[in-house]
């Protein structure tokens, strides 16, 4: 995998205290990123160049005067392109919202500057989240860093690239079924999704309202704490780093360990040899009603999409991507009684999967089967089996979406893309998973 | 219409602690109503004699010992057969349910133990409560005590039938679109659906959890607002009575204006003449969007109902009354799209209902925009529109299960047989609906 020039937040804050940087600094060296991998990856929908030097230098300003707001203070983040900016275009990836301009920021965004961060640009996505890959989008196609022919992962594509590249230190994604964790593990970064209704939604393009969440994407797990204890607002607190020994694991099985591409099966199974000799047990663990996993997704997700778009697509049908616009169109074909049984099997997986957790810190399984896909491949091959690259991507995330769990990928050494880890915790205990997160990333430091 | 022997919860509860009546002896008085009245009516499903008796001796026997629970104390109170009674079957008015038989109580039947009333009986209903006339039920159809050729309206028939007659001294009912009201207003009894949210409503057959409300029907205000104070788990306190003076009512026009039958019109007009009379203001009101009420009230309840139904329905569809069937079966059919268009439907009558009750204590319109229809007739022609019985019998109430506000129905003079005028609240104002509705009870009094 290709290094990249990047800082933590940790990093960074730490050399603006120190005097070794400026907040104008920090986001002059997002902007030279920006300069350099902007346009080969694609990562940006819109870059407040201007906006964010004065933002950083306002940073500098009250650092000087004593006014320090805490980690975020002064850092360049970027927003996923279906955030709400005052003033700035929202555009979820798509042509056929490009006169969207909200008058006020989302609530998460408000929080994020009152934190002091620096809002640097917004970030492409597949268009309007509805995907995996990040290819189809209004603004065209977003690249994976590590290999320019290849996806980043979807649909929080843009800002995986940005962070794994330094055109940002940290971005803001969401997650329907996997959005934030699958580029976070097919780019080699972390990312969370907080438990549901963690983070306020309100003020994002949705996709689908009861599955729909919003967290960080950054480069280590301290970062994405910080950045999540913002987003709930929250004080911000170091994150206590539980140690592996005496952590007990679950390992999903079954569904959740074939089919595996073998890059992901070595990097996987070398992971836990580690936290296992770190003193950590793992046992086997199993979720009934696997097989319905897709269905109850499908039967909640599109028929949500469907009902907001719905003038939309009737009146702009002909600017969003062919794909997208077919599957939100069969989203209208979908009948309330699946609609409604697709919600109480989210609540039976979630009573599922926290019961799980009654004997277990985290449940760990593999954050994609696969390693990040060609862009323009549909489908698949793994262990002989053939899947669409969506239903593949999807299909270890889009589960604790329907528990509504937390859940964080972690990327872990391979021998060639990178491979993501991912940690489940229980229902409102997104803090407590990031402590297990921590000492797990600690554990696997290359 | 005929006058029947009956006594309020004021009254008994008076008797009960001058020493002039017992429990026992107020439990006897309602098994003597249901032997006169019972099978004619067919007000209900099973009566409880030897546990009334039980429960009544039980109950003088806490008062002689000085332990007092309140107004309800050793009351005779009946529950529409679709509420969970420990060891009881609850058939919901049909006889595909025959064998759902719960262990434990229903929190608001645990409520009304605790105040000490005495259950009477299960009342009959229209099955599974879908339906306006009570008259397809497994059971057979309830008939109005004042003309035993006509409904007493539904689906809580039986209750509204039981508390007319004296067969119990109140009933609890659930109301979807109206089953508490439209059977009161029929009958010529006080009927309540208080807000949303207000009673719980676990432990019941549901026709529709969105919309699905459980409530007192009564022969009072005061009445009813001791009913529903026990059902919500508050302490029980007399109702302060508005008095008309003053009072700002808004009268719904347009939709609720026409058509009438010209008794209903004409009580109703009345009503409002000696409400004026009295230095009630009455302006007009209007709620926008009224061609939209019915298909939002469908496109909710009929999904909910198919969802529930689901594997009832396939397995002993043969047992369910031919009209229900049919109609739950027709919810199959309803795209997710549109269920989720009558969520927000909701929503926005919500606001609308409320935004009218900025300037006003309380809408007023004639529950009924009919009398209770003769038995076995599918539709009914008024001001020269014809109209199924049930969409007449919804017309004017379905609303404020949509909204949500709490609405109440009381008996007004007419000429014939029963109406009902309803007055309607603003969201999680129960307590002061009540209060408006006792003063205009006190104005309307014969």
């Amino acid at each position: 995998m290709k290094p990249f020039s990047t800082a933590t937040i940790a990093d960074a804050a730490t050399r603006l205290r120190r005097g070794e940087a400026t907040a104008r600094e920090l986001t002059e060296a997002c902007l030279a990123a920006i300069a350099r991998h902007g346009e080969a990856t694609n990562a940006f929908t819109l870059v407040h160049e201007a906006a964010a030097r004065q933002a950083a230098d306002a940073a500098d300003r009250e650092l000087a005067a004593g006014r320090d707001r805490g980690p975020l203070h002064g850092i360049p983040i970027s927003l996923k392109d279906l955030i709400d900016e005052a003033g700035v275009p929202n555009t979820a990836g798509s042509r056929a919202l490009d006169d969207r301009r909200p008058r006020t920021d989302a609530p998460l965004v408000a929080r994020l500057r009152a934190a002091g961060a620096v809002l640097i640009g917004r970030t492409n996505l597949h268009e309007f989240a509805l995907g995996t890959t990040s290819e189809d989008s209004g603004f065209g196609p977003v690249r994976n860093p590590h290999d320019l022919t290849r996806s980043p992962g979807g649909s929080s594509g843009g800002s995986a690239a940005a962070v794994l590249t330094g055109m940002s230190v940290a971005s803001i994604g969401t997650d329907t079924g996997g959005s934030i964790r699958i580029p976070a593990a097919a780019c080699g970064i972390v990312g969370l999704k907080p438990s549901r209704g963690d983070v306020p939604t309100d003020g994002l393009v949705p996709l689908s309202r009861t599955l729909d969440h919003a967290g960080p994407l950054a480069l280590s797990v301290q970062d994405a704490a910080w950045v999540w204890q913002v987003l709930v607002g929250r004080p911000i607190e170091d994150v206590d780093r539980r140690a592996p020994a005496g952590l007990r694991l679950l390992r999903l099985r079954g569904y959740f360990e074939t089919p595996l591409e073998p890059d992901v099966r070595h990097a996987f199974e070398r992971a836990l040899v580690r936290l296992a000799a770190a003193g950590a047990s793992i046992a086997d663990g199993h979720v009934d009603g696997t097989d319905t996993i897709a269905k109850t997704y499908v039967d909640i997700v599109l028929p949500e999409a469907a009902h907001w778009h719905r003038r939309l697509i009737d009146e702009r049908g002909d600017r969003y991507s062919p794909a997208v616009r077919e599957r939100i169109l069969h989203g209208r074909t979908i009948a309330a009684v699946d609609y409604l049984e697709g919600l109480e099997a989210c609540r039976r997986f979630a009573a599922r999967i926290d019961a799980l957790l009654d004997t277990a810190d985290a449940l760990v399984l593999p954050t994609l089967p696969i390693t990040a896909p060609v862009l323009g491949v549909q489908e698949i091959e793994i262990d002989g089996v053939t899947l669409p690259v969506r239903s593949a991507m999807l299909k270890h995330t889009q589960l604790f979406n329907i528990g509504g769990q937390p859940a964080i990928s972690l990327p872990i050494a391979s021998g060639g893309l990178p491979v993501g880890l991912q940690l489940v915790g229980r229902t409102g205990r997104t803090r407590e998973l990031l402590e297990v997160a921590a000492g797990v990333e600690d554990c696997l430091a290359v």
